[in-house]
């Protein structure tokens, strides 16, 4: 029987946003709860890491965005069984974490011109190099993912891309993913195209 | 039959340590290939993100050291195979990560004066937390190891404390490990003296 899962995290996209589209997608049965600032304070301290998101399934609390993205990807069949396939998908999904380890500084920052700094030249010495990475790796690969099928990685890393055209990061321009990048317009494309994770973006996006 | 491995990284310990531990505790054939600073210069622009780690599985190269770390734990027994055991390993790994993603900012700072103070920041406000955290998850399993029988979370949280009490982060003090962590002082002692990683650390330690 399919475990029961409750996915705990703020009312933003943020880190649980790949794992929201992968429930989705793949139709399992889920409950969204969103927290406010003010209810985090109050579980912060029963929380594994002190962090969001987590998972309960069939009440066991499951930390970290990546390990409950790889999980709820091998319940819905969006991760790979196979050994080596399952580790090509996940070192996409280590690129993914790769850009959040190299943006973060910024995304910390407090002092508003210190940070407008930092993105400005994470927007010229970072992130082009990023996207020319991950396009070279879908373009070695057959069809629009970066496995042979839809896989968590080919959401992950559109939810990265989509962080970039909505704007998130004050400081790089929204054209940075642009139409130089064709292999990852594409999945992008087919990707947000989804009818399930269009009708989820089109219910939450604000 | 087991594929070839060779796996690719600079002459220390670093991101490949944990890997190479798994390999030999795991009884894995696999060649110990170290380039210096100008061999990687060459190879780079082959490489899949332009970084080392990569391992050569019979030709096909796989980067990111968390992937490659799971997937030689797969093919070692390193990694369990049901869904949610692997998935608490994989947990661990990602508070690793975590580890990375915090101190990383001190470690590339050039500044030596600004290193000092990060180092000195993260000694007292992060590095005691994160220890805790850890600490804790590893109280609630039961024995020595993050899951029911050793791991690659054992071996990788076991390098990270190794690298604090080797003194690798000029500012942080090597007791910050110290007796206050009595689960995570059990699982180093465990880990460190398995016989294949004692006479491996042995080897290569400088």
């Amino acid at each position: 029987m399919a475990p029961k899962l409750v996915l705990t995290y703020f009312d933003i996209p943020g880190a649980a946003e790949p794992i929201r589209w992968a429930l989705e997608q793949s139709g399992q049965e889920w409950e969204d709860k969103r927290l406010t600032g003010e209810e985090f304070g109050v579980v912060k301290p029963s929380l594994p890491n002190g962090q969001l998101p987590v998972l309960e399934v069939d009440g066991y609390t499951l930390p970290q965005s990546m390990t409950i993205l790889r999980y709820v990807g091998k319940l819905g069949g969006l991760h790979p069984s196979d050994d080596l396939e399952a580790a090509k998908c996940d070192a996409v999904l280590d690129a993914a974490v790769d850009f959040y380890i190299n943006v973060r500084p910024a995304y910390t920052e407090k002092d508003q011109a210190k940070q407008l700094e930092m993105f400005g030249d994470l927007a010229v010495n970072y992130i082009p190099k990023w996207l020319a990475n991950v396009e070279k790796q879908l373009a070695a690969t057959e069809g629009i993912y970066f496995a042979e099928k839809m896989s968590v990685a080919d959401i992950m890393i559109t939810t990265r891309l989509k962080t970039l055209r909505d704007g998130n990061y004050n400081g790089v321009p929204t054209t940075i993913f642009d139409s130089s990048y064709p292999n990852l317009n594409a999945l992008y494309d087919s990707i947000v195209g989804e009818p399930k994770i269009a009708a989820f973006i089109a219910k939450h996006d604000k």
